[in-house]
C-alpha cells in the first residue's frame, strides 16, 4: 500500500479494490456450504463469550447502566454492518477491553460532578461519541492509514502479546474472585459461607482448567492418532463449542449437593426485562449537557479516536499478514471511515446508548486463521479427487502429475507469490519420476501403495484463505442471537469462562514471533535448532543469538511498560500511544542500536518491500461435493509460521544477512548452517534423513540405515 | 533358559550363576557414584508409596490388627534380605495388593471361627505361611520355574495391564471416596459436612491430577525444550518425588482458611505408640490354634502358594525382558526358594505376622528401565569424552571413529547381540567419511560443527542395564526408613496417593505390546504407521490386521475376566490361576485358531528361543568421573520399544511372516512394506528423509528439497 496523503484517495482505493470482488465475496462464501459453519461458530464464540464478560464487567463498573445486553447489541450490529458495507469482510468488530478501561474512567469521571451525574453520563459519552467520529472522519480522510504499514511486526505482534496478557490476567482475576465473595452480593447467603465458598473456588479450579486442557487439546484433534478422519476433523472444527457445553454439563453434576449458586454462573440482566433499554434513547438527553462538558468530551474523544484507529488498524493489519496469501485487496481507510460512522452517536451506537465496537484482536487473525484452514481443505479435495481419477485411469506418475498440475493452475491466477507452489509441483515431479525410474518404467501406471496423493498435496499446497463475507455476518447474526438466547447463556458457569479467556490467551500466541523469541531466550543452545524446526524462523541463524536476546528484552521491556500502564486508571487509556510510540522508536532510534540487516530479518519494515498483489477472480468451481475433513489442520498449523520467514523472502528481495542465501530460494530452512543441520535433528529425523527402503528413496545413495536408525524419538510421544 | 525337573539342579545352576558376578554387583554399584541415587529414589517411592496405602487398606479390613506399619516392615526387611543374598537383584520386593485381598479374606473367615477369631488371626495366618513356605520349598527344589519361559508376553502382559487396572481402579476409589465419609470416622466432625466434603473432594481432584500432570511430564523432562541439560536431567530423575512434595506443599496453602481434616492426609499409626508391635510375638499363640484349622490352613496357603510362585516369577521374568540385553543370569528357582524362607513365618514374616512380601509389578521393571537409563548416560559419557578428547587433538574423523570403537569395545564382550551396535559403529563410520570425503579430506581434522558426537553416541549405544544390588537395598532401606518418619509420611495428602497411583498405572503401559495393540484398534488405519514409528512393532506390517484384532480382541476379553475375578470376593485370590491357565492356552489351543508365523510375531514363545547368553565380567572403568545429566532419555525410552522387534530377531532366526526381511538384518523398520513406508512420515520426517543441504547429507543423491520440505509438523508439538 503506498502512503498516499491526498483527502479521500485512500478511501477510493479502498472502494474500488473491494467492489471489484464485492460479489464474489459472497458467491464465494455460499459456495463453501454447510463447511462456512465451521469457522463460523469457532469465531462466534470467540467473540460472543469476551463480550458478555466485557459487558459484566461494565456493568460493575457502571452502576449497571451499561451491560452484557449493549455490549453484545453493539457487537452483532455493528458487525452486521460491516460485514455487510465493509471494507475487509476478515476483519471481527467487537466491543474491546480498552473500551471498557475508557468507558470506566469515563463513568468514574461523570458521576462525581453534580450537573452531569450517572443519569447524563450516557448522554455526555454520546458527545464524546460525536467528537470520536468527527476525528476518525478527518483521519480516513487524510489518510492517516497509509501509515499503516509503519506498524511493523514490532508494533503488531507486541500489540497481540499485550491483549493475550489481558485476556490471562482477565482469566487468573476471574479464578481468584472465585474464592472469594463478588460485591454486590449478599455475604449471609449460603454459598458465601467459608466452606461453600472454598468449595466454590476448588471447582472453579476444575471446571476452568478442565476447559482450557480439553479445548487446546481439540485443536489438535486433526493430529491425532485415534478416531476416524472425518471424527478428528469434527472435533477440531467444533472442539471449542463442544468443549464449553461439556464442561457447563459436568457443572450440572453435584447440583444435587451444592446450593443453587455453586457454581457460579454468568450473571446477565434479562434483555426482556422493562428498563433494560432506557439508554436506547439517550439522544434526547444530548441537549441537557451543559456547553462546557459538551467541548471538555473532546480530551477523551481524542484518545478513543487514537485507541480505535490504532485498534482498528491493527486488528485489521494482523487479519492480513502477508503469510496468509489473501488475493483480495486491504482496504484501511474506508473501514476507517465507517468505523466512524459506527461510532457516530447521531448514527449508531451513541443513539442506542452503547459503547461502539471496533475491529478486535485476537479474533480477527484467528477469523482468517480458520479461514485458510477451511480453503486448504476445499482445495486439497479437489485435487487428491482429480490425482485419484487419474490413478484409477492406471495413469502413469506422469500424467498423474500433469493433471494435479491442471486442476491446481485451473484455481490459480499467475502471480507471483505462487511460484514456488507451482516449482513445487515440478520439483517435486521430477524427484518422484527419478524415484520411479529406479523402480521401474516411469510410464508403468501407479498406485497409492507408491505413491501417497494426499500427503503430497498437503506437502505441495500453499496458504490460501477463504475470503468471504458470509462468515462474518452469520457470527455477528448469532451475537445477537445471544440476547434472545440469554436465559441459556446464563447457564455457562463463570469458571468455564476463565478457562475460555485464558484458552484464547494462548491460541493467539503461535504465530508470534515476537513470543518465540521470548521462549528462545528460555531454550538450552542444543535445542535452539527446534525453534527453526517448528517455526522456520530463519532469524534464528542469520541474527547472532546475543541480537536476537538483546532485540528481544527490550521488546519485553516495552511490553512490560505497556502492561502497567493499562493498571493505572487515568493513564491506562493512553496505553495505544505507547504503541504508536514504536512507530518512531523503529523508525529512527532501533537502527542506531542494531545492524540494519538484523533488524530486517528480526523485524522486516513493510514500508520497504514490494506493493501487495492485485486482486484478480478466481474460479473456485464446486469443489464444495468433495468436501471432507481431512488431516489438513496439523499441516496449516504449520504453515502459518513456516511461510513467515517464507513469504519475507519473496515479498522483497533485499538482502539479509544470510549470505549463504541462494536468491532463487524462497525456503528459510534452505540458508541452514551446517551447525544447525547437524544438531537439527531427533533420533527419528535422524533415522529418516538416512532413507529407508521405500521406493521413494531408493536413489537416495549407497547409505544402509544403522541400527540406530531403528530408534523411535521422544518428539512423537511427548504429551 | 532350558527345562530341568531334576531336584535341586535349577537352584544349583542359579546359586553357581551369581555367585561368580556376586562381587560385582557391589562393586559396580560403587562405582556408579551419586548417581545410583536417581534410580535408587524413583523406585523408593514406587514400592513406599503403595505399601503404605495398602497398609491403610489392610488396616480397614482387619479392624486394625494390620497396618501400614506392618506392610513397611515386611516390605524393608524382605527387600533388605533379598538385595543381600537374593539371587536376581533387579527384582524389588514388596506387599502386594494381591496378598491384601488374600489376607482380607483369610481374616473374614477367621474372625466369624468362635474357636479362632481375630485374636488368633494372625497365628493361623502364621500357620497358612508355614504351608506356603512348604508348598515353595517343593516347588523351587523341584524345578518348577522352569517352566517360567512357557510364560509368554501373552501372559505376563496381561498380567502387566490387569496390575495397571488395579492400580487405576484404587486411584479412582480413592478419589470418590474423598467425596465420602470415610467409615470408622465420626460423621460429626466439621470437615464431614456436605460443604466441607464436597470442598475437600473438589480439592482433591485439583491435587490428583496437579500431581499426575506433572509427574507425566516431569519423566518427559529430557526431551523438553527449555532448561540446560543439567536441569532437565535432574527433573527426568528426580521429578516424581519432587512434585510429591510440591503438590503436599500446595495442599497446604489454603491451611489457614480449612478445618484441620482438609484435605485427608494418611491415616498411619504411629509406629512407636505402645502395641503397635503386639503381633511382633505372635508365635507364641501358634500353638493354641486348633489342630483341625492348623491342617485347614493348607488351603489358602496352596493359593498362597500358586499367587506367589506365580507373582514372584512373573515379575522376576519381566524385570529381565530380552530386551534389556542383560548380561548376568536369572535366578527363578534360588529366588522361589528365598520366598520359601521369607514366608516361613518360623523364619521370618509369620514370626513378626506380618504379611509376606513378593516380587512386584510394575515396580520390578520400571527398576531396570531405570537402571537401563543410568548406564546409558555412563557409557555414553565415556565414549563422547574419548571422542572429544581426540577431536581436540585435530584427529581426523576416522581416527575419531578409531578411537570411539575402542572405548567402546573396551566396555564390552563379544557378546552376539552386540554386533548390531558393533556393526553400526563401522557402517555409520564408512557412510560418516564418505561424506567427509565429498566435503573435503577425509584425513582433515574435523570440529563439532560438522560432527556432533553426543548425537552419534546416541544413535549407536545398545541398551545395557547397570546390574548391581546397590539401588535395591538403599531402596529397601529406605522404605524402612518410613517408619522412622511416618509422621513426615502422615502429611501427604491422600489425594496426591491417588493421582500418583494413576501415575504407576500409566508408566507401565509403554512397552507393553498388549497395549500397543489395544491402541492400534482404535487407530485411523491411515495413521496405523505411527505404531510403527514409536514402537517399531514389526508385527503391524507382518501380521493381517484382522488378526491382530482377532488375537487383541481375545487377548481384552480373558483380560477383562481376569479383572472382573478380582471382585469375587472368595474367588478373587484365584485370578492367578486364570493367568497361569494361559499357559496351556497359549501352546495349545491358540495355535488351532492362529497361523503359526503370526503368533510367532504376535506373541514369541521364549520356548523356541535360543538360550541366554553367559555372563562375562565387564571392565566398567571409572566413567563416573564425567558423568553429567544428558539427554539420552529421550532415546532410552524410545529403544526398549524398539528393541522388542529388533532382539526378537537376534535371539531367534526362525522365518516370520515377513519373507522381505533381509536375514542379515536385525532391524524391524527394515522389512517395512512401501505402503507403510509411503505413508509413514509426519511432514517434518518427510522434510528430512529427502536431506538436507548439510554436509551430512551432501552425498546423498540429487535430491534439492521441495518447498513443502521447509513445513514443521505437528508431532513435536502436541501436547
Amino acid at each position: 500500500m503506498e502512503e498516499s496523503f491526498v483527502p479521500f484517495r485512500g478511501i477510493k482505493n479502498d472502494l474500488e479494490g473491494r467492489l471489484k470482488c464485492y460479489k464474489q465475496d459472497w458467491t464465494s462464501g455460499l459456495r463453501a456450504g454447510f463447511r462456512i459453519l465451521a469457522p463460523t461458530t469457532y469465531i462466534f464464540f470467540a467473540s460472543a463469550i469476551p463480550v458478555i464478560s466485557f459487558g459484566e464487567q461494565l456493568e460493575r463498573e457502571t452502576d449497571g447502566i451499561l451491560t452484557a445486553v449493549q455490549t453484545l447489541a453493539s457487537t452483532a450490529l455493528c458487525g452486521i454492518i460491516h460485514s455487510i458495507i465493509g471494507g475487509q469482510p476478515l476483519l471481527i468488530l467487537g466491543v474491546a477491553e480498552p473500551t471498557v478501561i475508557m468507558y470506566t474512567f469515563m463513568f468514574n469521571f461523570a458521576k462525581n460532578r453534580p450537573d452531569l451525574g450517572s443519569e447524563l453520563f450516557l448522554a455526555w459519552t454520546a458527545w464524546v461519541c460525536v467528537w470520536t467520529a468527527i476525528l476518525l472522519f478527518l483521519l480516513a480522510i487524510l489518510g492517516a492509514c497509509s501509515i499503516i504499514n509503519r506498524f511493523t511486526r514490532l508494533a503488531g505482534e507486541l500489540f497481540g502479546l499485550l491483549i493475550a496478557m489481558l485476556f490471562m490476567q482477565e482469566a487468573i482475576k476471574g479464578l481468584v474472585d472465585e474464592f472469594r465473595i463478588p460485591e454486590r452480593e449478599n455475604p449471609k447467603l449460603l454459598e458465601f459461607q467459608p466452606s461453600w465458598r472454598f468449595a466454590n473456588g476448588m471447582f472453579a479450579l476444575v471446571l476452568s482448567f478442565g476447559l482450557l486442557f480439553t479445548a487446546l487439546r481439540s485443536r489438535k484433534a486433526r493430529s491425532w492418532r485415534y478416531g476416524s478422519g472425518s471424527l478428528r476433523g469434527f472435533i477440531a472444527d467444533y472442539g471449542v463449542p463442544l468443549m464449553i457445553l461439556v464442561w457447563t454439563a459436568v457443572s450440572y453434576i453435584p447440583a444435587g449437593s451444592t446450593p443453587k449458586g455453586i457454581p457460579r454462573r454468568l450473571f446477565s440482566p434479562n434483555p426482556w426485562s422493562p428498563g433494560a433499554y432506557e439508554n436506547w434513547t439517550i439522544m434526547k438527553d444530548m441537549l441537557k449537557v451543559p456547553v462546557l462538558y459538551i467541548i471538555g468530551a473532546f480530551i477523551p474523544a481524542t484518545m478513543l479516536a487514537v485507541l480505535y484507529y490504532f485498534d482498528h488498524s491493527v486488528a485489521s493489519q494482523l487479519a492480513q499478514q502477508k503469510e496468509f496469501n489473501l488475493r483480495k485487496p486491504p482496504s484501511f481507510h474506508y473501514d476507517l471511515l465507517l468505523l466512524g460512522f459506527l461510532v457516530d452517536p447521531t448514527i449508531l451506537c451513541g443513539l442506542i446508548g452503547v459503547p461502539p465496537a471496533n475491529g478486535v484482536i485476537p479474533q480477527s487473525p484467528m477469523h482468517t486463521k480458520s479461514l485458510a484452514t477451511l480453503k486448504h481443505q476445499l482445495l486439497r479435495n479437489r485435487i487428491v479427487e482429480t490425482a485419484r481419477k487419474c490413478m484409477h485411469n492406471n495413469a502413469s506418475l506422469g500424467q498423474v502429475y500433469d493433471s494435479m498440475q491442471e486442476a491446481y493452475q485451473q484455481m490459480q491466477s499467475p502471480l507471483v507469490y505462487q511460484e514456488p507452489s507451482a516449482r513445487g509441483l515440478k520439483e517435486l515431479k521430477e524427484s518422484t519420476i527419478q524415484m520411479a525410474s529406479t523402480m521401474g518404467s516411469i510410464d508403468a501406471p501407479v498406485d497409492e501403495t507408491v505413491f501417497d496423493v494426499e500427503k503430497e498435496i498437503d506437502d505441495l499446497l500453499p496458504i490460501e484463505v477463504k475470503e468471504q463475507r458470509l462468515s462474518n455476518l452469520l457470527q455477528a447474526t448469532m451475537v445477537g442471537g445471544c440476547l434472545a438466547a440469554m436465559p441459556f447463556i446464563k447457564k455457562i458457569p463463570t469458571s468455564v469462562l476463565w478457562g475460555y479467556f485464558a484458552f484464547m490467551a494462548i491460541e493467539s500466541l503461535p504465530g508470534n514471533q515476537f513470543w518465540e523469541r521470548i521462549l528462545l531466550l528460555f531454550t538450552a543452545p542444543s535445542r535452539r535448532y527446534k525453534v527453526l524446526e517448528e517455526y522456520h524462523a530463519t532469524f534464528v541463524e542469520t541474527v547472532p543469538f546475543k541480537t536476537i536476546a538483546v532485540f528481544t528484552i527490550f521488546q519485553t521491556a516495552y511490553l512490560l511498560v505497556c502492561f502497567g500502564m493499562t493498571w493505572i486508571p487515568l493513564a491506562g487509556v493512553l496505553f495505544p500511544l505507547m504503541i504508536m510510540l514504536l512507530v518512531p522508536v523503529r523508525q529512527y532510534i532501533l537502527p542506531k542500536f542494531f545492524k540494519g540487516v538484523h533488524l530486517q530479518d528480526l523485524d522486516a519494515a513493510e514500508y520497504e518491500e514490494s506493493p501487495a498483489v492485485p486482486f484478480s477472480l478466481v474460479t473456485e468451481g464446486e469443489l464444495i461435493r468433495t468436501a471432507s475433513f481431512a488431516d489438513d489442520g496439523e499441516i496449516l498449523d504449520g504453515m502459518f509460521t513456516r511461510s513467515k520467514g517464507e513469504i519475507r523472502r519473496i515479498s522483497s528481495l533485499k538482502v539479509t544477512s544470510a549470505t549463504a542465501t541462494p536468491s532463487k530460494d524462497f525456503k528459510g530452512t534452505e540458508i541452514e548452517s551446517p551447525r544447525f543441520s547437524e544438531q537439527g535433528y531427533s533420533p527419528r529425523v535422524n533415522e529418516l534423513r538416512a532413507g529407508r527402503r521405500s521406493p521413494r528413496n531408493v536413489g537416495r545413495g549407497p547409505f544402509s540405515p544403522r541400527p540406530s536408525e531403528v530408534r523411535p524419538s521422544n518428539l512423537g510421544k511427548s504429551g
